[in-house]
């Protein structure tokens, strides 16, 4: 946890930011596994960490914008929770720890709003992401769940997105902790890549890794040598000589700050010169977008530049053909790279994706495009100094997507489609870092995980 | 998956126990960690995987048991979901794979049961579990989340009781394969109990080993130097010399069936002199279990077994005192002891517990007892060939549970709390194997980890 001061200080810029009402803060609850009582690692909601800095279950945060007052929600432990649980701090303690002075029993949390509803008071919250806090603003607001989405304050998400979106020193300094856990993670799957291993063996392995330095990954982890489906969680494939290994995996603190990190590596530790001539465009496009990010720079700018080196790569293959330009104005790299240049990144590993990518990642300069590939662009407005965001561009091979746009002929004018035949099995190349844009440019967060070939084989001998 | 043959048997036999209605058996979703596409490790429901095998998100089945007609219920992939997924079976594959042959749209679950309801015919559920099925139970029922549990089917409850508590050899199979990766996640935390050690380090370690094999553990670990914490997921302490670190941990298979082993070893690899004294009472207990646990014995009346071992190894060591039957009957060893000896195991560690505790560990011949201590023993019945089950006794020293009965007094004429003063940071001492029942006693389930002193301080060298 931060010091207190920080949490009173970000409240108080939240309450500026909004002009009236209560601000509502609810905290996650544990998440049953098969049954109640057999629950997930809890992972507290990310607002509630950002502003309330408590990560403990059953807790609601309450801000009273016009009268400034601020309430914190919860129950003190029984002797039975203590036996079960071990002892706790008293709620008194925990809210002081963040600043808050009024600690309520959690059923006051229903009058208190409920009371602000019959007097006609407005209530922010967020857009609601599980069921069960569903079901609680359901009973605090008479909003059916369907609508919540909806009903959710677009001058609360606004302010949050403001706040959260520039990192502070503390912040920084959590996330290259993450990065530090990331590396290790990455190292030893790449050791791992060899013929025979069970996927799932890598991916436990390293899911053991970021536990042992605190807690589960970031993210369920993508590992597979069929690196070509973008969020592949199967893991049941023994790896076979000559494929690749694509892994995209990261941690997270204690404190829940994210890494995010993919390399791909040739199972047994020799890339191929088929691999290599895809790996190397797909690296030049990293470098690239680094080059490039820097406050002011729209990241659907750096995108769309990313994907031009993809384009003008495939076109020497003589796997696209035409003009460059014209191909990626018309979305043909897309076949190969069919998601974003990258995402914002902090709290969560897709960085405040629970209040909308439109308003974390757009803004009224920048909108969202609707053409196949860069669709998926979740980041794409001007970047700002302390913004942190990932770049990761890709190649892959998908088989029932180029089938599907061979027989619609789609973009064929810049597709070679006979070519490709040779690379049905290839799998997919993503690589991937983290960057924080500084004053003037950006630099990446940790030490960069090797990720020339040179390096990654060396790596792996 | 088992053979086809498995899952249409199981279903026969649930449609026969079950007087008329449709049969709803809903799978799981994936559930948010800090949105809603950062997910947990996905787990379907276990009642789900017992007679629908697929181990898929959002899939639902339904068995209407006057025609025999059987349906299940689930989404075939499309173009994005190959992209971002990876291709997957078709639902008629999926079906055919447990002998289905009617395989319906998601959406077609709420036209077939809304049509029942209208009917008036009798919906079979189990109780729900989670916010997310309970909102689905609310759309197909119209009833209240906070009236389902009540509204769930008893008929449907203990027909699955009676089929899910003995389990078949290929049950058994896997619940061996789940007790070896067991073993490796304790053996390595036992090496790992070193002063100085981090207790998450230990515990995110064995988590990748259970990973590895397959699936995350069957529930939380627990793991810490304050073993006193029945249920301690608290591991951030690091190890001292003259601690004891209690390690309560099982992994799950492919399939999902669960392990659930303790065992308690001295940090840095030596019993003191008042440690073996405890230590040897809580075996002693263990073996007595596993000596009585045969068919037609009743749980209730081990776990009391167990626990005059226990008050009477503790008047031993004058801590306790008076008569040991007496005490027991009075409930004077649950200061030590109080949990109960062990609870049903297979697809869950605590087995059916979704279903209520009342239906599966307890029957009309034995009763829940309402006596501090033995009120939390979750299985009472008598045993029968087949019923897997854990048999874990423990002694614990908790300051808040001492010092609460020793100002009220409580079966003072029993305790001597004066005593007690030199075992206030003594911490506590569970052991745990994991037992089948066979036609005429019980046999361990996996090799046994080491658990008699002189095993645990050499596998520690």
């Amino acid at each position: 946890m931060f010091n207190r001061e920080i949490y009173i200080e970000r409240r108080r810029q939240l309450r500026d930011q909004v002009s009236g009402g209560l601000i509502l803060i609810l905290g996650n609850s544990d998440s049953p596994m098969n049954y109640k009582d057999n629950t997930y690692h809890f992972r507290q909601d990310s607002n509630f960490l950002y502003f309330f800095g408590l990560d403990f279950q059953n807790l609601a945060g309450l801000i009273d914008v016009d009268s400034g007052e601020e309430m914190l929600f919860g129950d003190d432990f029984s002797m039975d929770d203590i036996i079960w649980m071990g002892p706790q701090e008293s709620m008194q303690t925990k809210a002081a720890r963040v600043g808050i002075k009024k600690a309520l029993a959690y059923q006051k949390l229903f009058s208190q709003v409920g009371e602000a509803v019959k007097r006609g008071r407005k209530i922010h919250f967020t857009p609601p992401y599980r069921a069960d806090n569903q079901l609680v603003l359901l009973e605090l607001t008479g909003i059916a769940p369907s609508h919540q989405k909806a009903a959710a304050s677009l001058e609360l998400i606004q302010a949050i997105v403001s706040l959260r979106s520039v990192k502070d020193a503390g912040e920084i300094e959590e996330l290259q902790k993450a990065a530090a856990a990331g590396y290790q993670m990455h190292v030893a799957a790449m050791k791992m890549a060899m013929p025979g291993t069970w996927e799932q063996k890598i991916a436990g392995t390293i899911e053991g890794i970021s536990l042992a330095n605190g807690n589960p990954p970031s993210f369920p982890i993508i590992l597979s040598q069929n690196g070509e489906t973008l969020h592949n969680h199967d893991h049941s494939n023994v790896l076979e000589k000559g494929r690749l290994l694509l892994v995209d995996a990261g941690a997270q603190t204690s404190m829940h700050y994210a890494s995010d990190f993919t390399r791909t590596s040739p199972v047994g530790g020799q890339f191929s010169q088929q691999q290599r001539e895809i790996y190397e465009i797909v690296l030049q496009a990293n470098n690239l977008a680094t080059e490039l990010a820097k406050p002011g720079a729209s990241y659907l700018s750096i995108h769309l530049e990313a994907a031009k080196v993809i384009a003008s790569g495939m076109k020497a293959l003589g796997l696209m053909k035409g003009d460059v330009d014209e191909a990626v104005q018309a979305g043909a790299h897309a076949l190969f790279m069919p998601h974003g240049l990258g995402h914002m990144m902090g709290l969560d590993v897709h960085d405040m994706e629970d209040l909308g990518q439109i308003y974390v990642g757009y803004d009224e300069e920048i909108r969202p495009v609707s053409q196949f590939g860069t669709a998926a662009l979740r980041l794409g407005r001007k970047l700002q100094p302390g913004f942190v965001i990932t770049n990761e561009p890709g190649i892959y091979f998908i088989p029932a997507l180029i089938d599907q746009w061979k027989s619609e002929k789609t973009n064929h004018e810049f597709i070679n489609f006979d070519r490709l035949e040779a690379y049905r099995t290839f799998g997919g190349i993503r690589l991937e870092d983290d960057l924080l844009i500084t004053e003037t440019a950006c630099e990446l967060i940790g030490e960069r995980i090797p990720i020339t070939p040179e390096e990654v084989e060396s790596t792996m001998k």
